[in-house]
């Protein structure tokens, strides 16, 4: 039994507990139904098309100015360069698990002479005594809500305001990690630009659970976004039309900005079947976003062949991947509309087979 | 009369002598229309719609390997820097009118420590005596085939030859902005990959001649394919998804590939009806490509009301800019789809009143 299996299994599986279906083509057919086709590109920036994205994603999160990025990695990484360059420091500080130093191939590192400060410890929230604790100057800190590698945990908010006030007073610019902004808030009971106005600037993603094609929003000050068209050419990023992405991202933000309390509703109702088997836990226990992590106390060898024969079972895939953690397993629970397809009898079959299954090992 | 009265009437001209046709929604639209909807999209670089397309391009390119970006200006970068890293020499040359020196924002100084050389006068193509002439080491020579900047200019196949070999002969890699390769084959009467094996990377890019919406393919040996990935992700342009664009070159590349030669022969035949009036010249005299400058010895402001005059009685448009040069004044054609959708007469009174209206100046 190899990972491949496991994911092999979990591709046939008909029903998937995490996303939002299969990434197909037609999603982009779907976007473009109902565009006219005589609609201009938009042209290196501009044009309806993008300006009229760009000015409901900034008037949405609450900022001056937006712009559309080809991905968060570049926006992100632009935005800690402008902010450098505007304290004439090279230092920020974020999570030691934030998507900038694990995911991006150290891209801001090679591409800027900038020194990440790693605040916290990676089993948790950066809280504010880390913040407080800081012995040098930082340009900026960026904090991304929620915290995906720790399963999607959020501070409260009161948390928020203090860390984004201490900030503040010392001229530290707060930037957003939002690419699951959206997600956070249901359980905040905020809008996103009452979440903005804690930050300088903020990125946010359109294919998470949004479920676009791919794409980012960088939000911030006039100022501020003027700079990042410098660096969005720099980085090779002001293509010519970015407007398949656009439409596919303003199609799905449409069709999904009202269904995050729903997928945080049913994160928590999954989140409490899986923690109703032995050898399962979740974390966080009790989920704040639409997803969390899976943790199960057996190898990836040990689980893959049970959930290998629950999937032909049952039809449900749960992931198709096991990552090795402290002894045992992990997989990551994103939900989106693919979990309200799912029958409950299989799903109920699917918890019980787990049940058994997990008893007898 | 200013610049957005010529580029309204421009815009408002049926017919235009340049490109492919308006740039709207519908091109993908129509690109997307023979797709079958349930094909998978690509993920981070995998997935047959991206392999697929890639291998097609290395094997046209003559290269063992081949990656698409999201943009030229990114690949090319990513490409000078690789072989920077692998000849630990931070230099690299290329013409001072080069897409990196001119229209990146510094991009490539500002994301490596990489100081490029100028070679050549502006004005004219680099030869072998400017390469010969180098006086200190380099790690790579970038060649723009054609030189956009100077009417799209090609050096014989011979010099082609005797740089690319003296630079392989001292170890210096041989890279190739080919934006504009396609278009270049049929004067050389040569293949991509005759031309391609002259040089060590090549990046080609699908929306000038080929017409499609965005994106660029780098081609070269599997070791520099397989660092180009990593550059990719810590650039941002490692996108979830790039099939909109892969859809698009591939639909376009089909249908335009073999109209290279028709487009070479509408540039020539069209520069010739330039050249036939009064103070026009074009930049090649005679067309090497699908593109030329065309000079005129009048202001921009003298001659857009004479221009716009013309495009409304005519309806064919013939640049909608015009750009200060030497005292008169410069623009761009360059010949796709929409040239032979002109017809006859109206185009031979264009030049009529051209001929008419510029003598009366």
């Amino acid at each position: 039994m190899n990972t491949s299996s496991l994911s092999e299994a979990f591709n046939h599986a008909p029903y998937h507990i995490s996303g939002h279906g299969p990434r197909t083509v037609q999603m982009l057919k779907d976007a473009l139904e109902n565009m006219d086709g005589q609609q201009a590109a938009d042209r290196y920036g501009t044009g309806a098309i993008i300006e009229v994205f760009e000015r409901k994603m900034a008037q949405y999160l609450g900022k001056q100015s937006a712009m559309f990025f080809p991905s968060g990695t570049m926006a992100q990484q632009i935005a800690l360069r402008i902010w450098c360059d505007r304290q004439n420091l090279f230092k920020v500080a974020y999570h030691p698990l934030c998507h900038l130093e694990i995911h991006e191939q150290d891209g801001l590192k090679m591409l800027h002479p900038i020194e990440p400060i790693l605040l916290a410890d990676p089993t948790r929230l950066i809280g504010v005594a880390d913040v407080e604790s800081l012995s040098e100057p930082i340009a900026a800190l960026l904090l991304e809500l929620p915290q995906r590698e720790i399963g999607g945990q959020l501070p409260d908010y009161e948390t928020l305001e203090e860390i984004s006030g201490w900030c503040r007073s010392r001229d530290i610019k707060r930037h957003l990690d939002g690419a699951r902004l959206f997600e956070c808030l249901p359980y905040y009971h905020k809008t996103a630009a009452e979440i903005g106005k804690l930050f300088d600037s903020v990125y946010v993603s359109f294919y998470k659970g949004i479920g676009g094609i791919a794409g980012a929003i960088l939000a911030g000050d006039e100022d501020f976004i003027q700079l990042a068209r410098v660096w969005k050419r720099r980085y090779g990023g002001d293509l010519i039309s970015l407007y398949p992405y656009i439409v596919s991202a303003n199609d799905s933000f449409d069709r999904r900005i009202g269904k995050m309390a729903q997928y945080y509703a049913d994160a928590k109702e999954l989140a409490a079947l899986f923690n109703g088997i032995r050898r399962f836990s979740t974390e966080p226990e009790v989920p704040v976003t639409n997803m969390f992590h899976a943790h199960i106390d057996q190898t990836p060898s040990a689980i893959e062949p049970v959930l290998v024969a629950i999937y032909q079972d049952t039809g449900i895939g749960l992931t198709g991947w096991l990552r090795p953690c402290d002894g045992g397993s992990m997989f990551e629970v994103s939900i989106g509309d693919a979990f309200a397809t799912i029958p409950k009898d299989p799903l109920r079959q699917t918890f019980a087979l787990l049940d058994s299954k997990l008893s007898a090992l």
